[in-house]
């Protein structure tokens, strides 16, 4: 069949309106964040699950990848398609069927289409959140298809602990009810789990069961300078392990290039620590729902840091407005983006191996790519790192081959010391090829099984979990 | 073959001395808590990952079904076996291997073999804990395959949320490492949460890296008399949702009747409220990591409740020494069980349904059999409910058919208010067909396809979550 055939059936099945030729497709569907743009045979925005279950049929009868997008924010291209010919770009932004609060159970059922903005903006006015803190604005599939976790999932936990249930459309168009939305439920296998993480291989997520949280009444932030990297654990330890355990909303790390980068771009350099910067500074949040005339955690903070400058692990201390220092760290990013060209890990390691993964990734670095110069920063109170390069715009660019042993090597030291090479982006096509490294052939087997089960055909998605077919 | 062949090789692989033959099994293995005794062919005891390989590839040679059993604590007889010919019982009670704590992780890497209470006395010296609070003490193992709840999961989860990996044995006898024991990982499908309430259908878990928690330092406990039925939601949402949010670690209903029967049961049913026992009864408990000097719980919870007792809901209240009065709550099932046999249905519902479920079920019951005494309590802060009921000693037993009708009746009552059939206890024999009936076909063929995919020959457990082979 030709190319226009879907095209007249994808019209009939969602509107003319909503149906997109590949070259006419707007460029904020086909540039993803950090890579080339990609392309695609055409777009289609189903509005509804019964739309999108008919144009997965579609796909299906005329042999068409459908890659799944939501608000095209992530960072392993999963969204993004690449094929004009045989990829079919679906965007869910306008499956927005269902947005029902419970206000007794704390649940939200919401689609796929919403942004986790919107649900926290309509969620405000009860006192509620979906507690998941990003820099950026994913639409709620996107997030249970790559389990997002961001800066704050200390309190509450990542997506996975935060979703009760989905529905999810499997390529062959029928639809998957898997959890009740319920808080405990043990009544069978945990399919939803399987959906959660898994890049939009085995379905097309519909709609979600959130489980909402309190909004904190107050927080109160520090940016702290460790003496040097031997006093950042133990300082780690008494704060998880202490009195503040369960107050602790982030606990974040920033290197000294990450931190200089992140206030070069805020234009004020000198501003912190009298311009000595320490080698690691630490970013601590509490967070709490009792009002500070009950418990005052800016008072607390405060206290725990005059002892803790009284001792020999820390040697200064800014006790901040929130937005100041969270916008410091949010600024790091961009902050790297105007030093050069970012190279971005998103790994995690056992707390006990992360200072000697730093050292010898910068060892390795340092002999093999000496122009590299390491940022890295990240949440060191969940164990994830973004271990992040910047390549000097002076520098000639990296090539491509040169590029991937740079990765293959940074991620050889973060798997030796028992580390994951993906924390909290997911799994795609960037990494696809660290997947098929890192992953033991057993538990590509057994994956593989599984993406064969729910889409027989591999009609769905850019990543595989199963052995190369 | 013949018994004794597998009996031979069993002896092999972990010593005679661990091998029993079937009439020879001591009772507390064919003995569950609520149900009749089991049999089985055999039972093997394997010390190491490995011996429990061979035994898995001995029971695929020999035709038998293997049945995992741990503390034999669970209540859907999911590790009684049945079959005097075919079931081999294999109890994990001596995979104690691995207990490898990591400090700074805050994790502890442990065999399936290990006691609940073994963790928590040896996490105890590092003011640690994994937090799932049973009045049971099952093994590790066990606590996974069910994926259990208890009465504190309010704020740290279930096991599920406090399960960072797992190692599982197929039923070929290879071993799959699901998970690399990180808080943040999304490098895959999330396959450990597969095995995490399987009932032991998908393999056989040998070792879990669990997330320990702070031992809170206070705790703080009430018991509540709401002044009726509709006063219990509106305190609830007041509770979680209001400035104690983040500190409430249990939020348990209790009925009438299931107060009485453990009031009876500790020698002292005037006790409380001045012997005028609440339809309903709250315990309420708070806690913290913080000094009470920081912050008194007690203190805070006493002013609640004088704010409550000035207002409409609250008639009276025991601000109470934390064991007397968990005491008394777990002193509920064994109160019931004096009064009679005791139906016991552990279910969830959204709680807008609860009390709907209550007074729907309570009057078919008195239609259908007017002799059973509702007596139900359960946990409120998660949406779980033990309707547990009680058939009078005086009264003639009921026959398997009534109480298989009794049993869907109240089963049918929930589902149509959007409930599960299981909470917290998983799913076993006992619950099978109750499954079957209230899952969707589509799931019970997609459950089927993971089952066939990691048991293809049906090995495994005595629950099947695929449509009858």
């Amino acid at each position: 069949m030709s190319g226009s055939d879907w095209l007249a059936e994808a019209h009939r099945i969602c509107g003319a309106e909503f149906v997109v030729d590949g070259p006419a497709i707007e460029p904020r569907y086909l540039q993803p964040a950090r890579y080339a743009p990609g392309r695609a045979a055409g777009l289609v925005r189903p509005a509804t699950t019964a739309q999108a279950a008919a144009l997965l049929r579609l796909a299906a009868a005329h042999d068409l990848t459908l890659v799944i997008q939501g608000a095209h924010t992530g960072l392993v291209r999963a969204a993004t398609p690449s094929d004009q010919r045989r990829h079919l770009l679906l965007s869910t932004e306008r499956l927005r069927e269902v947005f029902d609060f419970d206000p007794l159970d704390r649940t939200l059922r919401v689609s796929a289409g919403y942004r986790l903005s919107e649900v926290n903006e309509r969620m405000a006015g009860h006192g509620l959140q979906f507690a998941i803190d990003l820099s950026a604005d994913p639409s709620i599939g996107g997030m249970l298809a790559h389990n997002t976790g961001g800066t704050r999932m200390l309190r509450h936990g990542d997506v996975r602990a935060n979703t009760l249930g989905l529905t999810a459309l499997l390529a062959d168009g029928t639809l998957l009810q898997a959890g009740r939305g319920l808080q405990k439920d043990n009544a069978g296998l945990a399919l939803q789990h399987l959906f959660i993480g898994s890049s939009g291989a085995l379905g097309l997520i519909c709609e979600a069961t959130l489980r909402l949280q309190p909004q904190p009444r107050q927080r109160a932030v520090a940016l702290v300078a460790p003496r040097d990297l031997d006093a950042v654990f133990p300082l780690y330890r008494e704060v998880m392990g202490g009195e503040l355990a369960g107050l602790v909303s982030a606990f974040e790390g920033i290197s000294r290039p990450a931190l200089a980068a992140a206030l070069a771009h805020v234009g004020d350099p000198g501003r912190l620590f009298d311009g000595r910067l320490p080698e690691y500074a630490l970013l601590i949040e509490l967070a709490s729902e009792l009002l500070a005339a009950r418990l005052d955690l800016a008072a607390l903070l405060q206290d725990w840091l005059e002892q803790q400058l009284g001792g020999e692990r820390v040697v200064d201390a800014v006790l901040g407005a929130d937005e100041q220092l969270w916008a410091l760290r949010h600024a790091i990013s961009e902050g790297l983006r105007e030093q050069g060209a970012v190279i971005g890990f998103d790994i995690s390691l056992p707390r006990r191996h992360f200072m000697r993964f730093r050292a010898e990734a910068a060892a390795w670095l340092a002999r093999e790519f000496p122009a590299a110069r390491v940022a890295d920063f990240g949440h060191l109170g969940d164990g994830g790192l973004h271990f992040n390069l910047v390549w000097p715009r002076a520098e000639p660019p990296l090539s491509a081959q040169d590029l991937a042993r740079l990765r293959e090597g940074v991620y050889a030291i973060n798997a030796a010391l028992g580390g994951s090479f993906s924390a909290e982006h997911g799994v795609g096509p960037q990494i696809q090829a660290g997947y098929r490294q890192w992953t033991d052939a057993h538990t590509q087997r057994l994956a593989g099984g599984v993406e064969r089960l729910f889409d027989p055909e591999a009609r769905l998605g850019l990543t595989r979990f199963g052995p190369e077919r």
